[in-house]
């Protein structure tokens, strides 16, 4: 079952396209979602979908959809997709690669296949990044339910800019009505990670997605004179940040090895002047785990560790923002079937955990979802150094091709039985 | 020696009109340089000092100079003045106060005065706060030679607007010819610190400042997915700035007490999303301390502590800005002319350091120099909240005027005698 070598060579072709849209230097994208950049993403695949086939629904919240209704208006529908939001000067694989494949893999089943089971939608989630709104995985959490619309649309960036502003801006605020409801959702994705890479395998079937706590921090203090104001009368919030930071990272060496990451990715700061003791500071953390129990205790620990740091400089402290995405596991009948379509393309399926966070994860709340994945070379991620070997991401589009054809002819049950990955 | 009431009005008048500018709802003002509302205040000065009779000139780097030519084109000049930029959400009273106070000083001098020994000029510098552009004390140091106006002109704020561009957009890019070289200056603030206060005292004259270690510290790790990346490869910015920020607030405790002052005042993180591990991340330190040997012994551990954070989060850093103000005092017979003035008037000015750079520091090069300083009260500064009591205010006018009379009619000799304040 290997694809023609014309449909390879587009993938790539449109890889290279898609990734004019908010290239930098660097050799990555910055194409925050609803950034000019990313509505020129967005345009070019409304576009793409419409000269190959597909109805176009954008959606409340700006998910895209492609819909081909081939299977009939009784039939159930299998979705795929991925998102085209990235992170600021981020890497031109993260999500667009598995939009850009599912459409190429959809065009040619819908051309392909007489009499399907079910009906086949292409879909580009918004937000998926959470980099320029929080939170992350917005426009599925919103599809699903997990979260209201126009909460979501009311989300606000650093300057106060709103999802809905931000989407009515580039023309992506749909009005469309809804996508209809799938009966399984396929994700294709790069890695994100080096664990392929360093077993020497090619492919991957998500098994378990990590639980993550997100905790918007923030310090209040009182804003002084970095100079003569005594030192044992300052009430810094920086201080107080700095020590959670410290210790929030040592918070791994006292979990079991392996099973817990922490980070601190943004700082704001107020004044945020040289001269001026900061008066407000918020830090946006994450604790992850795959262990519920390893999770708990995380928090419990940086709830107390916060409390210390702040009283030791003397300043309040609150949770601006406090998620909480509990692990699970994606569907085993979906494992089962990309390991045996990876087996049949000569590299059976590595069953891993996912720690990033994909739009799957809220669709497992839906139908049966999974993520499965191409290496990441060195593991880079969220980088503009970013990239997967071309013919790694041809046999990523391959694995992909091969489940959504096994799902349209067989039907949704398919999704649903035992695993056999491994 | 006491004024007459109305220009003790005018005063509280003047401060109340200026504090509309840049007016904050936390009852404070955001008028960082060349601003907007920087420009509405340095507008009304000048409207200001021509309605007063001053010839105005705003010099190239944007120095508003009010002069009035007094003793005739031979004579030595005497200049009084201050700023009128704040911190972010700053006070009112920190630098315009002591502009205000020099013009209802000098037009009330020169009004009274028949055959004074020198002219006499108000100014009000630029970017004394060094909030948005960096150095501080810019347009003073400019003036005096100690960097060049077109380097001072080419500093950049955080969205790479130039000084250049910020000044021509308010109209304040001067083109007028240089103001005549001062014989002396004096300057008039608020204290910004508590000790005034705590001794029950209502005016000080500054006897030494405080050399100050400008540091903008760089570190350079490299962005990865917070999620999947493994925690022993990341090599985290952040984390080595947390480390770093903690560690020299630890710098103070190892100092002879209260004779060194550290602080981290802003931090600038790249790209600063909730799930990319920060790859550089800056951060703005100052030492500052009047012992030259107290300063270099911070400075040589500040060097070690931050090659020791940097490599234990396998990070790179550099300095990207390292500036160097050396401790010193300013002149000893406006120390005590100061003194005497005060004396005078009731309340001997308290010898005090200042902590906190003036526009003096840098004028001290060019000549005897001297800033006298009324309370704060609690001691606070670069806060809405700072403020001094209005007799407080009323009796440092007074200490101005009865400084730059006897300048006036003595002459600049004056200026260079023994001190005796205490």
């Amino acid at each position: 079952m290997t694809r023609p070598d014309h449909i390879h060579r587009e993938l790539h072709e449109q890889i290279a396209r898609f990734s004019t849209f908010g290239a930098t230097k660097a050799g990555g994208i910055h194409r925050p979602e609803a950034t000019a950049a990313n509505g020129e993403a967005r345009d070019a695949l409304v576009a793409w979908l419409r000269e190959s086939g597909f109805e176009v629904r954008i959606d409340a919240i700006g998910n895209i959809f492609g819909l081909a209704g081939i299977a009939g208006p009784e039939a159930p529908w299998l979705l795929t997709g991925s998102h085209v939001d990235s992170q600021p000067n981020g890497g031109r694989l993260d999500g667009t690669y598995g939009v850009i494949a599912s459409v190429i893999a959809a065009r040619e089943l819908r051309q392909r296949l007489a009499a399907p089971a079910m009906n086949l939608a292409v879909v580009a989630w918004t937000n998926e990044e959470g980099a320029r709104f929080q939170p992350s995985v917005l426009g599925s959490q919103a599809y699903v339910g997990a979260i209201d619309t126009d909460w979501a649309l009311a989300r606000e960036d650093r300057d106060g800019i709103t999802v809905r502003a931000a989407l009515e801006a580039i023309g992506h605020l749909g009005t469309d009505q809804p996508a209809p409801r799938p009966a399984a959702y396929v994700e294709l994705h790069i890695e994100c990670g080096p664990l392929l890479e360093r077993a020497g395998r090619r492919l991957a079937a998500f098994d378990r997605w990590w639980g993550c706590r997100k905790l918007e921090i923030r310090f209040e203090g009182v804003p002084a004179h970095t100079g003569p104001t005594p030192m044992a009368e300052r009430k810094d919030a920086l201080l107080a940040a700095a020590g959670v930071i410290t210790e929030l990272r040592q918070l791994v060496d006292m979990a079991p090895p392996g099973e817990l990451h922490t980070s601190v990715g943004r700082i704001e700061a107020l004044p945020n002047s040289p001269n001026v003791v900061p008066s407000t500071v918020t830090i946006f953390a994450e604790l992850r785990s795959a262990d519920p129990a390893v999770l708990e205790t995380a928090f419990a620990r940086t709830e107390a560790l916060i409390e210390a740091e702040a009283t030791r400089a003397g300043v309040g402290w609150s949770f601006a923002r406090d998620e909480l995405r509990r692990p699970g596991r994606f569907a085993p009948g979906l494992q089962r079937l990309a390991n045996e379509v990876a087996t049949g393309l000569g590299e059976p399926a590595m069953r891993l955990d996912t720690i990033a966070a994909h739009d799957a994860v809220p669709m497992a709340r839906l139908c049966p979802s999974i993520v499965v994945a191409t290496p990441s070379i060195g593991g880079i991620c969220h980088s503009p150094l970013e990239d997967t070997r071309p013919e790694d991401l041809a046999l990523g589009l391959d694995l992909l091709t091969g489940m959504l054809e096994r799902l349209l002819v067989e039907g949704p049950d398919l999704a649903k039985a035992g695993e056999t990955a491994s």
